[in-house]
């Protein structure tokens, strides 16, 4: 175990000569790039920085003459030749200079009419636009295996967490029988923050929105949109059918109340946005809501802003992977890679052999036909015989309570909140349920319907 | 939102016709199995069960027609046709009928020999082996690369847990700081029965043998050799240098008592075996032994037999992979799905195109440049003036104390047990101190050193 001495310089910045040498000599690869904010800067100044070690690992140098730019005009903190900067996004998808197109712009169009475009005209494809991916990645992806180019995706889902070549590569020998995510930070810091400090909806937001967490307008985010986008590219991918936004059943976390977070939390539970794709017997269930998750679930420890996705697979039992979600740099480091990877394809002159995108549209179970464990939170008045009520609706339809915390009496107005866990029932019942208990003159105010889940237990 | 009418199948198990149709024309690819226990008679029944399934996604069936056993005549739960099974490995690396070997005999012997030889004839080679690949895995990757087929040995490290492909492909755009692991399920089995339900270091092994989950002779788990193995082969990856086994600096479990988890958790820590890889100014900082995590640490949280790897990048910032580190059907996993990146390889008549293996012997830092702090346990006798004298000792090895337990005074011997954290020292000043803390009269006898890591803190 002696240690060997130190050489002149740190090793592992070393390249090895003779790759270097023999390498070097091919022109560099063109890339265009679309897009030049956050993102799109990031992946510029790194590829910059960085030319010499990536084209020692790849095989060939990079070189990025083109890019994309909303706004000619605009300045910019990355001080780029004029020259580069143009705004006709389509022509750089079609330059023929080209190989390979790097879509950072975000949003549907036109950044799809380039990929299309792009992938058209023969070049490889990099974007990290999860809406994309999700509205149309099928259709591109049959399109790029038509054309017989790459179009890779990492960075759509879980920033720079490697989760797209994982499920295509690393856990292919696996059925998989679940897809257990979180993968949008910004409703993850906020329910963290909600739970921890005792903040309202309202007051997260504010404070996501402050350190730039959430945007001006966080619809997306905080009604589980986002969550769905990403969740339809991972489950396609997991199930090899195509699941798309539609698809996912989704709720958002709009209606979660500080005192929620206190009564999950005293009933052994931490409140997550879950996004859940899994095999069922009525066909995939997939969908995006608030979930009850037990505290020692490994979801439950992924705080902040923080993503992470847990795999199920007939072989591998659970595997789960967790990272920063978002944010340029990890974002770039996904990009990157596939761009390096797309490089020393080129380099090697070795074609893409990816698989063949699914043909087959996904079949979806109904949320009517989910078995869960609820958490039920109402308003109801302090007097005997309502819990009985209350008791006696729930056994109509089929639901048993699993436990009950009677909290917050109000004597002046006679009232008092109560917050039921039930045992497994239908989905279907407990909607029944909330329609009749509405009805019910022992319940002033129905509070919320969450649902509970310990995928692992 | 609304959910499309269920077909008459489940999508999931469905392959698109076209594939199938086209492909399965081809002969079946056969496959040479070198070892058949647990993993190799999972490997088997996986690969017969999923045949079609494996066909479909990869391109070409899959054959087993020669399977190398140490003893034929043993009596197996799977039955095999005899005329399979020979307990000559060597014929089967060299046999020209079959196109990959899959290695899962274990040991370093024969396993080397059939691997070299298997390459040398021009064969693809999956290898589930930690030993070889960390003791002849540079050279055994140079030869595979001079012969143009794959070496792949994902299932080496971290059972199923994807983190070599990561490393190589996913993280590639990253420099990496750090490379921080859980990876031997049987020592994290016994720290977290120790520290849970008090077990002395006996009573754990025990435990962990009763379960199957260490062997008979342990050493190789307890010691930190089985993790040593798997971080040379996770920094020479991480870092592009060759880190050998013996560079790396161990210390095992074995003088850990019940009462060091009582004092960790009381000044916030969890102990586990660390295995760490970290540029540092003088050099690869690599070594594996037990370690003080603060208990929010990701991997504090990591129980059981389960392993993690978190990789620091200048990109990612960190990601953590987590899942079953040990076990047939883990490891089947990742054996199978290099397995099928070899055969889609094959089947799609393109090459692979992995990157050369490094070339550069790593610079390891030797381990007394250390900076850390670090938990110290010692009885000392109950008397006025004690701690004044180790704490002139502490100071005059420039060590300073953050934290200090005194417990456990045992009247009738007028002995005190204590526990000091330190702040930030130099290794080298820590190993003085203890040198001059033995011939101390308040010292009756030394503890135990361990180190303290806040690695993200």
């Amino acid at each position: 175990m002696s240690p060997r001495p130190p050489t002149s310089r740190p090793p592992w910045t070393a390249t090895p000569k003779r790759r270097t040498m023999t390498e070097s000599a091919a022109p560099p690869i063109g890339v265009g790039l679309l897009g030049f904010g956050g993102v799109g800067q990031s992946v510029y100044r790194t590829l910059a920085e960085q030319r010499d070690y990536y084209a020692a690992r790849s095989g060939r140098a990079i070189t990025v003459p083109r890019i994309a730019v909303r706004d000619r005009a605009r300045s910019r903190t990355l001080s780029v030749d004029p020259g580069v900067l143009t705004d006709d996004a389509l022509a750089i998808a079609t330059d023929p200079a080209l190989a390979v197109i790097v879509e950072v712009m975000g949003g549907v169009e036109p950044a799809i009419t380039c990929i299309r475009a792009a992938l058209e005209a023969g070049k490889h494809v990099v974007t990290a636009n999860k809406e994309v991916m999700a509205i149309a990645g099928p259709e591109l992806l049959e399109l790029a295996y038509q054309r017989n180019v790459e179009l890779l995706y990492e960075a759509s889902v879980g920033g720079g967490i490697p989760i797209i070549a994982p499920l295509q590569r690393d856990l292919h020998a696996n059925e998989v029988a679940a897809v257990q995510a979180i993968i949008n930070g910004t409703t993850n810091f906020m329910l963290t923050a909600m739970a921890r400090e005792g903040l309202t909806y309202e007051a997260a937001l504010a404070e996501a929105q402050r350190r730039g967490y959430a945007e001006p307008d966080p619809t997306n985010d905080v009604d589980g949109t986002d969550a769905a986008y990403k969740l339809a590219i991972l489950a396609t991918l997991a199930f090899h059918v195509t699941v798309r936004p539609d698809d996912v059943y989704r709720e958002g976390i709009t209606q979660l109340t500080p005192k929620d977070f206190t009564y999950a939390r005293r009933l052994g539970y931490i409140v997550r946005l879950v996004a859940t794709a899994r095999r069922a017997a009525g066909g995939l269930d997939v969908r995006v809501h608030p979930t009850l998750l037990p505290e020692d679930d490994p979801l439950a420890k992924v705080d902040g802003v923080l993503n992470a996705i847990a795999v199920e697979g007939n072989l591998i039992g659970r595997a789960l992977f967790e990272g920063p979600g978002a944010g340029p740099a990890p974002t770039t480091s996904a990009v990157i890679a596939d761009l390096l990877d797309i490089v020393r394809g080129i380099a090697s002159g070795r074609r893409p052999r990816r698989p063949r995108p699914p043909s087959v549209e996904a079949c979806i179970q109904p949320v009517g036909s989910l078995r869960m464990q609820y958490y039920l939170r109402a308003l109801v008045r302090d007097r005997p015989g309502v819990l009985a009520e209350i008791g006696s609706a729930l056994a109509d339809n089929n639901i048993s309570i699993a436990s009950l915390l009677q909290m917050e009496a109000d004597a002046v107005a006679g009232t008092a909140e109560i917050a039921i866990t039930t045992h497994h029932a239908r989905e279907a019942d407990c909607d029944r349920f909330l329609a009749q208990a509405a009805r019910l003159d022992a319940v002033v105010e129905q509070g919320i319907r969450l649902r509970i889940e310990d995928p692992w237990g």
